[in-house]
C-alpha cells in the first residue's frame, strides 16, 4: 500500500509520526509532500521550516515544547548576528539549525534541487518515510498587510514570527506558484498512491501553497487515489497554530465544516472524498464529502496512528 | 603622521596592538593593509582569517590562548556539520565566527566589496585603526604539495590546518594575483603615508600575497614613505606560526638576514629601507638596508609599542 500525505507545519509533522507508526504495522510506504511556502532566505541561508519540522520530528530531534526547531538548541549565532545589527533579528535561528541551513544552502548553490538536498539531509535523520518538497522551485507565501499605515506584502515568516499575525491582514499570495513545477518524484508518488491524506495542517498557509502548484493539484484531483482530509479544527479552535487567523482573513468559518467547504468536494472539482472530524464535530455535513467523526487529538503516537487507521478505513470505503 | 602597516596572521594582529598604542600617544593615523590570501569559502561562508584576527584582536575579542578566533567560542555549528558529513570537517568554524561570516557573505553576495564589508563589521569592533583588505578581488594562496602520491594544489588553509604544513611542499601560488587590484583606499593610504611598516608576519604567506597585487607593490616601492620591516624571525626561529616551514619551501634561510634578503633592499628594487631585528640578531647585515637591533618579543602592549617607536625612529632617520 502506498500512502501520500500532503502536509506542513508542526501539526502535519506530528500527524506523520502516526502515519509512520501505522504504516509500519501494515507494511505501507509513505511519501510526504511538504509545503515550501514558509521557506525563506535569511542571512544568506535557505530556511525550510516545514521540511525541517518534519525531518526533526520524525528524526526524534524536534523540540517538543517550543514546537519548532531542535531540542537542546543554542543561540550563539543569533545573538552574535544581533550584535552586528544584522536584520532580520526577529527570526529564531538556532545554532544546530544553522548547520542544517548551511548544508542545504551550499548544496542548492551548487545546483542540487531542493528534493535532492532533502534526501541528502535525511541520510542523517532517517525519517522512515520519503520526504518530498511540493516544489523544487521558489514558491513563497507572502501576506498583504497594513503595517504602520502602509499596505504592503511581507513574507509569511515575518507576518507570523514578527507580528504574530496580529496586523490588519488582507490576503495570502503564493509568489512563484504560477511557474512552480512539482518537485522530482511528486507526480509519480501521487499517480501511484492508493490513498492521499491531507494532514490536519493549516489549510490556508500549509495545504493551499502545496495545491497552488497547478500540476500537483491536477495530479491529486485527477489521480486514482481517494483523498481523505483530517480536520485541523476541533470544536471551533485550531488544534494548534494560527489557522483561525488565516481562515478569518479568508472569511471562512473556523470549524471543521468551514475548512471542508474551503477544500471542496472532489465531485465538484474540489479536493475531498472523505473528511475526518473530531467527535465534537460529528454534526459536520458537507455535500458530496463522506464525513466520519473520531477522536482527533494527537496526544501520542498511538492515538495518532489510530486516527490514521480510521482515515485509511474511510478511504478504503470510498475507493 | 600617517602610518601604513602591511600585515597578516596573528603576529601581525598583535603588532597592530602596539602600533595603535603608540599611534595614540603621538596622535598618528594608522591604516592596516591586511592579507587576504588565507581567505576561503567553506560551507558557503566567506572566511577571512587575517581580517578577523586583526578585527577580533583590536576589538578585544580574540582568544589569546588558541591564537585565532573568538574568546569564549562554542562549536555547535561545527559539530552539527560533522554529523551531516559536510566537508571540510577539519576547519575550525566557531559559532561566534559563523555569525561574522554570515554577515560578511550576505553583504558580499549583495554586491558590497570586501573593503566596505570590513568597514561595516568594524562598526561593531571599533579597532581604532583603519582596516583595509589588500584587495577586494579574489586572491587565494594555494600550495603545491604531494598528498597520497599525487601532486596537487590545495588551499593554504587545507595545507596549514588540515596537514599542519607537514606534507612535501613545492611552492605557493597566489591565485588571482595577476588580475587583483588594490582594494578601495589602499593606494591612497600608501600614497599619503609617512611610513610603511612591514609587520613581523609570515613573509611567505602573509606579506608576499599582499605584494602580489602588482599596483599595490608598485605604490609601496615608488611611494614617498620609507619602508621599515620588523623581523618575524628571532634567533633562527619564527616568533610564532609556520614561517620556518614556508621559508624552507622557498630555500630561504630561517633568520632575520634570510627574510630581509627575501624582501630585498629598496635601492635594488626590493621592499626595505630599514630592518628591525631582535638584539639576538644584531649581527644581521643586509647590503642597502639599514638594520637596527632592539628587543622584538611582543610580550605585552607596552613592549610592542616600544618596538613600533623604534621602527618609526628608524624610518625618520631614513626619510
Amino acid at each position: 500500500m502506498r500512502i501520500v500525505v500532503l502536509t506542513g507545519g508542526i501539526g502535519g509533522a506530528r500527524f506523520l509520526v502516526g502515519v509512520r507508526a501505522h504504516a509500519r504495522r501494515i507494511g505501507a510506504e509513505v511519501t510526504a509532500v511538504v509545503n515550501v511556502g514558509d521557506d525563506v532566505r535569511m542571512h544568506g541561508l535557505q530556511i525550510c521550516p516545514d521540511l525541517d519540522s518534519v525531518m526533526y520530528t520524525l528524526g526524534g530531534a524536534a523540540d517538543p515544547d517550543r514546537g519548532w526547531g531542535r531540542v537542546g538548541e543554542t543561540w550563539v549565532v543569533k545573538e552574535e548576528l544581533a550584535k552586528y545589527g544584522a536584520e532580520p533579528s526577529w527570526f529564531g535561528l538556532g545554532d544546530k539549525d544553522t548547520a542544517t541551513h548551511l548544508v542545504r544552502t551550499t548544496m542548492l548553490n551548487a545546483g542540487y534541487p531542493l528534493s535532492a538536498v532533502t534526501t541528502a539531509l535525511c541520510d542523517r535523520w532517517q525519517p522512515g518515510i520519503k520526504m518530498l518538497p511540493a516544489s523544487d522551485d521558489r514558491l513563497e507565501t507572502h501576506v498583504v498587510v497594513d503595517v504602520e499605515g502602509e499596505r504592503k506584502a511581507i513574507h509569511f515568516q515575518e507576518w507570523w514570527v514578527r507580528y504574530r499575525g496580529d496586523v490588519p491582514t488582507h490576503r495570502f499570495v503564493f509568489v512563484g506558484a504560477e511557474t512552480a513545477k512539482p518537485a522530482a518524484g511528486v507526480l509519480e508518488a501521487i499517480g501511484n498512491a492508493d490513498v492521499v491524506l491531507v494532514a490536519p495542517s493549516n489549510p490556508v498557509v500549509s495545504i493551499a501553497p502545496i495545491l497552488a502548484v497547478q500540476q500537483l493539484k491536477e495530479a491529486v484531483l485527477d489521480g486514482p487515489a481517494p483523498v481523505v482530509g483530517v480536520s485541523p479544527i476541533i470544536g471551533g479552535s485550531p488544534v494548534r497554530g494560527m489557522a483561525d487567523r488565516c481562515l478569518a482573513t479568508l472569511g471562512v468559518e473556523v470549524s471543521a465544516n468551514g475548512v471542508a467547504g474551503l477544500y471542496g468536494a472532489r465531485r465538484d472539482n474540489g479536493l475531498l472524498d472523505g473528511w475526518l472530524v473530531d467527535t465534537t464535530d460529528e454534526s459536520a455535513n458537507i455535500p458530496g464529502v463522506t464525513t466520519r467523526a473520531v477522536p482527533l487529538w494527537m496526544t501520542d503516537e498511538d492515538k495518532t496512528a489510530t486516527m490514521v487507521a480510521e482515515a485509511l478505513r474511510l478511504a478504503e470505503e470510498l475507493r
